[in-house]
């Protein structure tokens, strides 16, 4: 991008996911990793184990994102499909392949290596191998696009893998102050002139409810630290000046 | 759609979901609600909290699927921009109703209706509104498109009231069996064949990983209950024939 920020879009596949069956945690995981390296999600889409969806999806964002993470399909079974979408998605060939076959002949010493576990080692060409440290069974990179696991745990290892392979951008900051007492009808005015007076700086207000009563969360994001050190200060201000004392939260996103 | 099924897609709305900060938890709330009324969510994009992106996804979504429904953006703040979006995206005007007004009225007794709590009185022309029993503040229902709050509780609130305009479809159900130990490496031939024998049944495997050791949930979807049943059986017997113990699993979803 031409503003030193580097956009990127998560592709979560898998029927689980739509139908309520499984909760969605690699989006945040992906978020939160990605984050420090100057790379920000910017946009998400949930597909279905179907490969016209899945080639839909993908290559509606990987034309628009500087990358791409899929999560999910490419495991042994007749649903994983996520590698041949891929390969079809960028015009390429897709077989076994001799290096992915040779992690999994290693890992499965004590199993059958048979017809199922090896739909694990096809690739699609031209990509490169992406280590699973958890189950082996390895994801890969492709263009602008990274294939990876659904379950989380092997996700997360194998974003350590990626992670070598990501040009990262300029890293956005996050200041959060939380306030007890807040009501956001009664902070939308003074917050939305903070966010109008400092262009490099998003400003967000999120509610929250819970037996200790209610509040708000008030949000700056920039990469811009000056920018963003100065508009917090102005949010703890109009939070004072509300009459409610404003808390600053550690908040690594 | 021309098969009985009703397919619904949902638009989840806010940087928050995509900074990682918020961990979304409507979408499987929402599909949840929905799966026995007989409207399957087919489809989910996550979106920043811009209008362009709002109504791009917005109007992908809602001529695809029966029923659209988001969450977020519907709050007293400058970045609350979903009703704004949502009427752009239907050609319609949009402006403070008398009624939405009058339910903020009731509410607000204690505290000012300023300009900023009256935007949650601003409804696209046509929308009917949807009563929000946590907090007031109507969402609406404009076309096929349900607009909902963001804050969970509030949502399943809106949920409940927005169910009486669902036209509801065949009912899919699940039966899941789990299998401790099971590999799906060993399973994916037999589960696959299967999935073949009927074409009404979608048969889908999800491994986990825990304290406990290994396994996996095979999970038998459709509409045709005496073709669920069978198909669940040949699994139960699958499962068996690979030495481990089947057990079925109680999956309302």
């Amino acid at each position: 991008m031409t503003d030193g920020r580097m956009r990127a879009a998560v592709l979560l596949i898998g029927d689980e996911l739509l139908s309520g069956r499984t909760q969605d945690v690699n989006l945040q995981a992906i978020a939160k990793f990605l984050a420090p390296l100057g790379v920000q999600v910017a946009e998400a889409r949930i597909v279905s184990d179907e490969i016209p969806e899945i080639i839909a999806g993908l290559n509606a964002l990987r034309g628009r994102y500087d990358y791409v993470f899929t999560t999910g399909g490419i495991g042994p079974t007749h649903d994983d499909k996520t590698a041949d979408a891929v390969a079809e998605a960028f015009g390429v060939g897709i077989d076994v392949r001799a290096d992915a076959r040779q992690i999994l002949e290693t890992h499965y010493k004590s199993g059958p290596l048979n017809e199922a576990r090896l739909r694990m080692a096809r690739i699609p060409d031209g990509a490169i191998l992406i280590d699973n440290p958890v189950s082996r069974a390895p994801g890969f990179m492709i263009g602008n696009v990274f294939v990876m696991a659904g379950v989380p745990s092997i996700m997360r290892g194998m974003l350590l893998g990626a992670a070598r392979h990501i040009k990262g951008g300029v890293v956005v900051e996050t200041r959060t102050v939380r306030g007890k007492g807040l009501r956001e009808g009664d902070l939308a005015e003074g917050l939305k002139a903070i966010d109008d007076k400092y262009p490099a700086v998003s400003c967000g207000s999120y509610p929250w409810f819970s037996a200790e009563g209610i509040g708000a969360h008030l949000v700056a994001r920039s990469a811009d630290i000056s920018a963003l050190e100065a508009a917090t200060g102005e949010i703890v201000a109009l939070v004072r000046s509300l009459g409610v004392d404003p808390e600053m939260i550690a908040d690594a996103s």
